[in-house]
């Protein structure tokens, strides 16, 4: 367990940012410490709020100086504990919300500067403003801010045709380990001028430094958009519906996500107001989003051509477009209240796998057969974004199980599940992160060489080892 | 000056890859010394061409034993002398065109697993035979190869809509310098397992490890194609089209390509079988290409009704649609010769500068009268990528000069064009590289803190220096 910080330490820490934004108070720090979902639960001495680079840039060479850990954290809400202190009562959490101005808006480049602090769903609505989509959509929208999602290198259901954040970053301001500011904060599409330190932070989970500020991209906001709820007997017929969605829609495939009965069937019980789109139930369901740069009506044409082809083929079992905004929030609702509805179930254990696309069908085989074999009765629903190859894999307890009882079967689950992932080439992580979640798996199943050259990055940019410790690496 | 490399170290190198393919006689290695253009020349006392990603580790680890200096080279088609060696005959080329399958076509997935010597066209029409397109797109595709283009973080025509090849590349195979394999060919959209080495390898010049392979992204092949020459008063009115044509074909504007009037008079003057594709000459040329995923139809109404929103803004003062394949290719012809058509006008001195789109009619404006403080009557000419902010801006010697005395300016006409780039928080190289020409440019002139960090990495990860020594950092 490391030392306590010394007081003395602390007022030096809390000198840079003033009183009213250094929080010692334990009524006041518990929720920078604890997540949401009450999964991890920590302890810090200190929460500091800077109102700048520049003081961003003082705490951290403090940091340096002094050997005190540094836990940055935006909106709090990443699912793998990347943004919490230990509880140790060792580490200071930086906060990073008061730094939410959005710098400029430059429209002829398309581009946004933006501060870490800005919440996701404000940076949304001000490209909104503007007749631009910000892509990047996430259930957390609300409260998650730019930063964070920078440094999760965040995903979400639009990165079929936008990418992940990391492809929506143009530049970035971080403030190093040492408190020096790399200003590279460049608005442009094409530049090589050097190794690309910019992606050396994105996805880095803090632990290399702080980003304070952004380049993003704008898009043009599409000009109309179709949503479409299929019903499907297979995921190989998920698979092939997605084949011809591709191909007839290209970059206008907004979404292309698979949902599995079980888990719309948790949703219906369970969260009000949702219904079932279709007359009766399927094993699986698409749920498909066209967005047009055209019109309302190519939307329209483009999905019903899917739709068309898809039930022709004997791929699609039951359908139905979205007659209006309203029944289009509704499939989406839908859609986002799949991971609430799991907790009325009882305990579920979850992974966040992606492998090759074409290798969805098998993978859903072979993991639902290692979930059995780890705990015969376990009920698997998964839904994530098939076009990515991503999905939300998760086994709910068998009923009347209790719940301790199985989460302690969490370990070997994962393991029997992310041995399938490991055996077709995927990923344990698609985009949650590993955070303290997953480190120790990730040392320990990650090929040799690229684990001693992310140690190697740690060592050469966090020397004195204060970035977010025990996070990734 | 090295010292020559040992004969008996020479034989342990030949002896990896066998006599057929270790080249020592002066006749057979010149070619892998100097640059098609003539920019560059070296010397080497040896040339590998290995067979296998297994032959390519054992060359690295003897480079690390015995401190011998490696030069990667795919197709030797750069422009920054970032794949020759240094005239010292100390320098062994690895070159990699052997490397040349195509591993695996998956369609499902949408991905390319190709070796680092199989060569741009053939990749490209390997995608094409399948009915998918790989779109990077360029003047070199004929003879440049993926790994290069990979190293180099190629760019082109076609970044506007499908990225730099960084944003193509899912996976990567690299050998490292002490002869390690980072096996990180996934086939993944999404993966967040840890920092991402890829993009450290990807533009990095070959000076941290030589990538082997890689998986790509394919995508659906368009329906319809076409392509528009407007004539335009002043980029000003190019930046306004550009602005209406984002808005109206989004992702369909596949490129927007900026040409000023002299560079196509000298190419109309000096290439045979060029024609202006409007009835009389404008001061600046827009050639714009769509690409729709629905229909020929689609791509023609689009591009007519941005050529009409041209004309009604006052914007295009004329302007013509291909009316065939031929014509289609008679416009990119055009385009693609405005680089040799500066030749036999004498020297000119290039730049390859990227800005905010928005500050591109300040940049030339700035430029130009840079250029005419530093050499009165010298001709700009410059093309190139308006939609990604990149230009090819070339000033060509007055008429009359002597070429020596012209090019003796390069570095004060350089610096003076940079200058302007740099206040606009611009590159000084948007997709041809640093190598060797702008090394000294940018260790002099990027921000201290970013040249740190990167001489930290090469450090890190090269600490014999022996890969590709004297390029980029």
């Amino acid at each position: 367990m490391p030392a306590p910080v010394a007081e003395s330490i602390l007022d030096a820490f809390a000198a840079i940012v003033g009183p009213n934004h250094a929080l010692r108070d334990a009524g006041a720090t518990a929720v920078y410490a604890t997540d949401p979902r009450g999964l991890y639960s920590g302890l810090t001495p200190l929460v500091l709020r800077p109102g700048s680079t520049a003081e961003v840039s003082r705490i951290l060479k403090l940091a340096t100086e002094t050997g005190t850990p540094i836990v940055p954290q935006g909106g709090n809400t990443g699912l793998v504990g990347g943004q919490l202190p230990d509880g140790s009562g060792s580490e200071i959490v930086l906060s990073l919300g008061r730094l939410d101005r959005i710098r400029e808006i430059d429209l002829k480049s398309g581009t946004v500067t933006a501060e870490a602090g800005v919440v996701l769903q404000r940076l949304r609505e001000a490209a909104e403003r503007e007749g631009r989509i910000f892509p990047l959509a996430l259930g957390s929208q609300g409260s998650c801010q730019i930063g964070g999602n920078l440094a999760a290198n965040a995903g979400g259901a639009n990165v079929l045709a936008y990418g992940n954040v990391r492809d929506l970053c143009l530049g970035l301001e971080v403030v190093l380990p040492t408190g020096e500011v790399l200003d590279d904060l460049r608005k442009l599409r094409k530049d090589n001028t050097g190794y690309d330190l910019k992606n050396l932070f994105v996805g880095a989970e803090g632990t290399l430094g702080v980003i304070t500020a952004a380049v993003l991209r704008l898009f043009p906001a599409p000009k109309g958009r179709e949503t479409a709820w299929f019903g499907l007997a297979t995921p190989d017929d998920a698979l092939a519906l997605f084949e011809i969605a591709t191909a007839a829609a290209g970059g206008a495939l907004t979404a292309f996500e698979l949902i599995q009965h079980r888990a719309v069937d948790f949703a219906l019980r369970h969260i009000p107001g949702n219904r079932l789109p279709l007359e009766g139930p399927q094993p699986w369901y698409v749920l498909m989003e066209i967005s047009s740069g055209r019109s309302a009506e190519d939307a329209r044409g483009l999905a019903e051509e899917i739709a068309a082809a898809g039930f022709d083929r004997g791929l699609v079992a039951d359908g139905t477009l979205a007659g209006s905004l309203a029944q289009t929030e509704a499939f989406w609702r839908l859609r986002e209240s799949l991971v609430a509805a799991q907790k009325p179930e009882g305990a579920s254990i979850k992974h966040d796998i992606a492998v090759p696309v074409a290798d969805l069908p098998r993978f859903l085989r072979e993991a639902d057969r290692a979930v059995e074999a780890v705990c015969p009765g376990a009920r698997v629903l998964c839904f994530g974004h098939m076009g990515d190859g991503n999905l939300h894999y998760n086994a709910a307890q068998p009923p009347g199980w209790d719940e301790a009882a199985f989460l302690a079967l969490y370990p070997a689950m994962n393991r029997a599940v992310h041995d399938v992932v490991r055996a077709l080439a995927g990923s344990i992580s698609a985009e949650h992160g590993i955070g303290r979640m997953k480190r120790a798996e990730l040392l320990e199943t990650e090929p040799p060489v690229a684990i001693a050259m992310m140690r190697r990055l740690k060592a050469t940019f966090d020397p004195a080892g204060i970035m977010n410790p025990g996070k990734l690496i």
